[in-house]
């Protein structure tokens, strides 16, 4: 199932080559993340206060056509795999009508207590767990 | 007792004008404020390992002269008041010679609970107290 | 005119009080202000795009009440002075009903060429200067 | 040659689940390179002085052991291979004695004009394409 989260560039984003700095791709795709779980019904705040934080493995990103400000860019995501103990997102970031591809990355991801110690939703936390399923489709 | 705490420019900071963007301000002033507080003998890290937090209460800056990439500031920073309850800071970022002045700055802050209820330093953490009583001097 | 400016909190402006980091308050008063001028009919890109660059000289901000991770602020900016040459821009940041004011602030900002020298709109940007005129009311 | 760049992890950096945000981490590696190259003698603002940008094509980072607030890591840093055209960089984010390994890292890097055109060190920059070989080594 993939979701679409649109994003303007903003000024304090761009950097002195007068384009979107890259750090700031990650960040979008966190917001791109964070926008698929909260339509799938799993919202991140829901799953903190439940005592499950999924922080960031990995992340890669092809850089293909800059963002300038102001510009408006449709994140396509989507969760390609979930096993129950970890999860990996994808992304494409494009203009409006898809004629423009200015990156695609990826990002992957498991589940840990607030200790930091790894929890399988599968085992401890079955309705998110099915929530999951659910995204994955 | 003021304080120098020195700091170089990144480039992930700059903005399309080519200059340090001015939010940036704002957390280099933060940087000088924990690097004051390291040296009198008060870490964040330390206090937060204590329960006590030091939200920003309120801030205020003057942009004089722009600062560029690689450029090396040097931020004078001095607590101006302390009441046991709240403190106030004062910065200054000038170059290496003070002969250029790039900014000015001011922040106010306060001690809360992890529970960011209002705590009194003076009356509930005595050694930190005594600690920021030297500060000032 | 005041304008409202709507906002959410994203995950990655937040910090370890688990509450937006206040640097982040800056960053958002100047989309803010983006967002008003756009609706004014001079937009930041427009005005760049003519040479003429519009920094910040001074910003303020007291923080009242801590806003949350996927909270949303709407943030109220209205100019209040404009002279040709520089301008003041106030800001209230609410919750929905303004019954929680999370911030207030203000900005200082002139306008100078891509060389950063200071330049007048009254003067050399007449069609500019009436737009700002006309947002002023 | 590989280069250790030193940095320590600010408040600022830090997201609610009290460990630095992986954003953040982006930011590092592009103040690692601009050290490694410094250190090399091609800075980053000569290059740009030059009119040669250097634009990241691709960024790709594991997350192996959370950076907390106040802790220091050793960012080493690499250049694997230059083509004239085209480079790539590759990091260890360790603690001091390398007994801890937070990060590993890569990024893709090519050469454009300020009106980010492509741009070949080896035809048109003689000295900085040198100077990029000797750092292979």
């Amino acid at each position: 199932m993939e979701m679409i989260y649109k994003r303007t560039a903003h000024y304090h984003e761009t950097d002195q080559m007068a384009i979107v700095h890259h750090s700031n791709y990650i960040k979008w795709l966190e917001e791109a993340r964070v926008y698929l779980m909260n339509k799938a019904g799993v919202p991140y705040s829901l799953m903190e206060a439940e005592g499950v934080l999924s922080p960031v493995l990995g992340v890669s990103i092809e850089y293909k056509r800059p963002v300038l400000f102001e510009e408006t860019v449709y994140i396509h995501v989507e969760i390609l795999e979930y096993t129950g103990v970890r999860f990996n997102v994808s992304y494409r970031v494009t203009n409006e009508d898809e004629s423009v591809l200015h990156a695609t990355g990826s990002s992957k991801h498991c589940f840990v207590s607030k200790t930091l110690r790894p929890v399988s939703l599968k085992k401890k936390y079955v309705k998110m767990h099915q929530l999951f399923e659910q995204v994955i489709g």
